[in-house]
């Protein structure tokens, strides 16, 4: 077999078989294939995209390149959830507490945040302590004693995407939703889990701008986990907003603490109790997703996931006492207000701008060697649908230098649109795919 | 600017300026833009193709990546012909001693065979001693003496083509019309001549099977030739069967030098009347094509033509002797015939496999690395067109080895049609490009 073979079948708009995409994926890790073949391949692939079985033998190839971790000897259904990627998108710090307090494990592998959205591992960090880079070994015992453990990727996980996510990202071949696909649904097959809810992102936040993208990506990446013997569901949600009203890691983490408190804005309660629902109903804790938002606000209301939360930030090093103090998370020295220019209600928020702001004050990577400040972000006052009045504010920015407020703040004059009339509200799920066979 | 952001913008369909490809091509030259991003970039080229600008950007940064030869002390016009490549393609040889005898020059730098196609290096290298291998001053003496010179690629033309095309092999991005164009036009223009004229193959053994194809490049390499102040004519040529009777190195350059005595097969002396007229309009030596042919003629009659050959050879240090006496070059040990399996007219022959049971006795390379044997190949008797009786030879096979007769005759076995009626007769010269300015 010879890799430039098969990059002309690819080319020619051919379909690949199991074993030539195990050729290409394995000579990738080992280094037989060199990078500029599969740098033409992987174009290859976003002009032809792939056929069902490629993509599975696609993601089956990468996740096989390292270690699947087993959990057959803890007691519970294994769980996840996967996010695609938003501003203010916060809700695994909430579900896993959540699912994991009533009685399921959750090996949550996160990754970090990139341009404008957020990542799990860099709002963990605002954390005093806490170390997202457990072993293996302090992996699994985290995740016995508190059934949920918040890592970040390890070697051992899917090393064929470390690789090729690097070649992809410098090739202009990110943006494919089979490669996409591939890339997720192997690094989370490899968690070990018996199933995953996937939370695909649509609008201006999102980077799938269009729903019918969201869509097509979300059934590719459901029809794949289905083909691999797991149980997956897909929410659509809406992101032409940012979710909740705090954006930055410091104060995500202390806007999912109000949750856990039983507070936070309804947005983000909402969606977290649907993930934490989807994710009850597919690890066969409750039969229906209305008894698993039950289920998911008991744990809440009785402090059981507040709890959880405790014990895994205990468990990977991190300082406690912010569960109770949030004061203790780390701020930016400075705040500053967005005023109103004129009196309505806002009718639209330019959300990945508003993302971009946040990531320009610090608090976000243009770059992924680019380290965050974890005490900047922003507290959206008013968010669509909100009456203002002129001169209001509109957020509040956290900052931490002059030099990051200026063109922060221009870019969030820029981000709110304000008019005589509310607009109509809309759903914040906008769609369930692959959940038929659950309800 | 990043080459990440130019690969985007090729993907996307977006036209790149003159600055944007001059980075690429200089960036792929110099080592600065990696293997793996000129290979995205490449196949991001075969999917979205070029516009005419872009085609015209990117084949002068190639040509410019080495250095341009300058003949302006030399006192008549410099002329080329290149053609794409077929089976028993062999004009350059005679052609080059026609044009030069009249008076205007022909620097020609040729290249290898690869596959079913011969190339011209192959063919002089079977003359005992001939150097294709010239220093620069050795080319320009050679030139200056002869007034044409054959060589071989030197480093100093178009490094950016070598180490593209070097990649292009093995990323399967070798068909783009675009590609082949710049690929072309910057190495033939690096020669420094005044004009071109192209031989464009179409049919079973050109790279190019249908001619829609091969007229789309004609065009892009003449307008692009154009766009660069050359005057260039494309002949859109036919290559449903093998030019002349003669394939395999020495066995062409014997047929060569039948046409420079006067005689060989029609097809092969039409085509080489009609591309050195051709040679010779463009080059302001005659002012018609009718003219052109006639001096074409006069050349070969007065045996102008096969003295300039012998100059050629004495200068690159080959066997003079060869001209009078072919049986100095290199001959198989053995033949062996194809008989016909029944009586009729010939009425197709596959071509291209024609090629290959060529390459397969030896006489062409499967992988650049191959060397080949000079003296193997085939003797046509039968043409398209002829009548054959059952069991009477159709082509005699030259061969060294019994292990390579066989898979070779097996393909020649298949390669024939017998019909009961004469095919229509199909014109050589299927349609001329560029040519109205001319006449």
């Amino acid at each position: 077999m010879r890799a430039v073979d098969l990059i002309r079948k690819k080319r020619d708009g051919g379909e690949l078989s199991r074993e030539e995409i195990e050729f290409l994926i394995s000579g990738a890790t080992h280094e037989r294939v060199p990078d500029y073949q599969m740098a033409a391949f992987l174009m290859a692939v976003v002009w032809r995209g792939m056929t069902r079985a490629e993509l599975a033998a696609l993601t089956e190839s990468m996740l096989n390149s390292g270690s699947v971790l087993d959990w057959t000897d803890l007691p519970a259904a294994k769980v996840d959830k996967h996010s695609t990627g938003g501003v203010g998108d916060k809700t695994s710090l909430i579900l896993a507490p959540i699912v994991a307090a009533a009685g399921l494990y959750v090996p949550m592998i996160s990754g970090r945040g990139l341009g404008h959205t957020g990542g799990t591992l860099d709002k963990l960090e605002s954390i005093p302590g806490f170390n997202v880079h457990l072993e293996m070994e302090a992996f699994r015992r985290v995740l016995a004693l508190s059934r949920c453990a918040l890592i970040g990727q390890t070697p051992e996980i899917a090393p064929a995407d470390k690789k090729l996510y690097a070649l992809r990202d410098v090739t202009a071949t990110v943006e494919s939703p089979y490669l996409i696909t591939a890339s997720i649904m192997s690094k989370k097959m490899a968690e070990g889990i018996d199933a995953l809810v996937l939370d695909v992102k649509t609008g201006d936040g999102a980077f799938m701008k269009k729903q019918a993208d969201a869509e097509y990506l979300a059934e590719l990446m459901v029809e794949t986990g289905t083909r691999m013997g797991k149980k997956i569901v897909a929410l659509i949600t809406d992101m032409e907003q940012p979710l909740g009203r705090k954006i930055g890691n410091s104060l995500e983490v202390e806007e999912c603490i109000e949750v856990l408190h039983g507070g936070g804005p309804a947005d983000l309660v909402e969606l977290s109790l649907e993930l934490s629902a989807w994710m009850f109903v597919l690890g066969g804790r409750t039969k229906t997703v209305n008894e698993g938002r039950e289920l998911a606000a008991e744990m809440i209301a009785t402090g059981r996931a507040r709890d959880t939360f405790r014990e895994v930030i205990e468990l990977q090093g991190g300082e406690v006492r912010v569960v109770d103090d949030p004061s203790l998370l780390p701020h930016a020295r400075h705040t500053a207000h967005l005023p109103a220019k004129r009196s309505g209600f806002v009718t639209a928020i330019r959300c990945e701008q508003v993302g971009v702001a946040s990531m320009t004050l610090g608090g976000g990577r243009e770059k992924k060697e680019d380290s965050v400040d974890p005490g900047v972000g922003l507290v959206l006052e008013k968010k669509i649908g909100d009456a203002v009045q002129a001169g209001e504010s509109l957020c509040t920015i956290h900052y931490n230098s002059e030099g990051k407020l200026v063109p922060a703040t221009r870019l969030l004059a820029q981000s709110f649109e304000i008019g005589d009339n509310a607009p109509a509200a809309t759903p914040l799920v906008l769609k369930l795919i692959g959940a038929e066979k659950y309800s």
